[in-house]
């Protein structure tokens, strides 16, 4: 089982503030390179940690709020700058396409290289991505515009008995941003080695975020451990908390396998 | 006169590097807060550096390339989320009103504010903006785009001899990126306190630099020497030259008192 490898780019919500950028996460798996959600200055967090593009093929996008998108047309203009020829792979709501195209028209004429997009419907569980060894599956979560998160797994074949394979999973990291509390994808991630679930709030706050949907830290670990996770990790955090000590804090209260996300840093799980 | 103010949000130039982000810098004048440029990230910077955005109300767009441009939507969107009542102007190419509509359309549907889109002529020096003490013009420049710096003028006004006012320039600041070298505009800045200039390459690349329609380091201190200019400042920096003091060294041979933008930085003049 090989290792995977979880860079974190961004780790902020809506507003940037002095310590986070907006949501950006690359997932290294059987030696792929996965970015999730690209948020504005993805491509600057990832020129200044060095990051190489080259092993890029596809972008999986959790929803269409600017905090999660708009970072991506400054991503993919540089890439063509750079003489990129690999096609890029950007899994996200139809909309994306729509907004995207005119601006790729006009801003990157002879762009160098293809992109295609794959519409998901981020209110139904489906496999959307499935090569040799890595799977992906759509997480439908609940927020505020069409929302899912994505549920990486690391598969191998086995031989089922009757002469044909099946699939089984390994290692498998989930990434669920932005949602309202919701038990309705517990089952579906149950066992994962690592969770990213948003925690933009703390229980202080609860009823400003319920009623812009999203999740307290505590809720985060609830899920964690409903779900059996190994590992939590939070994120998305509000600009209106200064101290992400007091996520970690409440959070690992009720679930002590937790971490922090901080941008710039690589988890390996 | 008062003292001018100038912060560099980013000075590199298309491709970010670990050094640089696209450009972006905030020129206050008489009190007044303006946005040059905004290229990925510029939002990002201001909240890392704290500047509040309560007194800006004038946004400069020298042309429609991504690396001056792609941080606009995030701004924009954040000003809405910070509940921002007061209008923004912007000033640039109309096609910018046409691309942007229909993404704050989508994304802020319910923005807090008024956003006026100013259309500018890139290609004609005119009076662009006006008020009791502060005057900008257009500098029309040389670029593979319709692109056009500004003259930002501290006017005061003086009696005229005949009963009237004439409006005097104090401070003045000139922001010429991004172009190929011209000395059409040196008559246009002459005598100003601060001369911006970009500096894509150095010599060295000086064909390279003439194919892309840029500056190198030189031929900014040529303009400055001609313009009779008070301090260059240089910007703008090819991710290709690690070594930002190349092109230091390279433009205060011929203009002495030359100035690096450097990310963060805040020059007063």
């Amino acid at each position: 089982m090989g290792e995977a490898r979880l860079t974190i780019l961004g780790s902020g919500s809506a507003r940037p503030t002095f310590q986070n950028s907006p949501s950006g996460q690359i997932l290294e798996l059987c030696d792929k390179s996965f970015l999730i959600d690209c948020g504005e200055g993805v491509q600057i967090t990832m020129a200044r940690m060095g990051i190489r593009t080259s092993r890029l093929y596809n972008i999986f996008i959790s929803h269409l709020h600017g905090d999660h998108c708009f970072g991506l047309l400054g991503l993919l203009s540089s890439l063509s700058m750079q003489g990129r020829l690999q096609p890029m792979h950007i899994y996200a709501h139809a909309d994306l396409e729509k907004l995207l195209r005119p601006q790729l028209d006009y801003y990157c004429k002879d762009l160098s290289y293809e992109i295609f997009f794959h519409a998901i419907n981020p209110r139904k569980r489906a496999v959307i991505f499935e090569d040799r060894t890595v799977q992906v599956e759509t997480v439908p979560l609940k927020h505020s515009v069409p929302c899912c998160g994505f549920l990486f797994s690391e598969t191998h074949r086995q031989p089922d008995g009757e002469g044909g394979f099946v699939r089984v999973p390994r290692k498998r990291y989930a990434y669920c941003s932005d949602t309202l509390y919701t038990e309705r994808f517990v089952e579906q991630i149950e066992g994962v080695d690592m969770l990213y679930h948003e925690s933009t709030f703390l229980e202080a706050q609860a009823k400003l975020c319920r009623a812009v949907m999203h999740s307290t830290a505590s809720q985060a670990a609830k899920i964690a451990t409903l779900a059996k996770a190994r590992r939590l990790l939070i994120g998305h955090f509000s600009a209106r908390v200064i101290d992400h000590t007091d996520f970690l804090n409440e959070a690992q209260s009720l679930f002590p396998d937790t971490l922090l996300a901080k941008e710039g840093e690589i988890l390996t799980f």
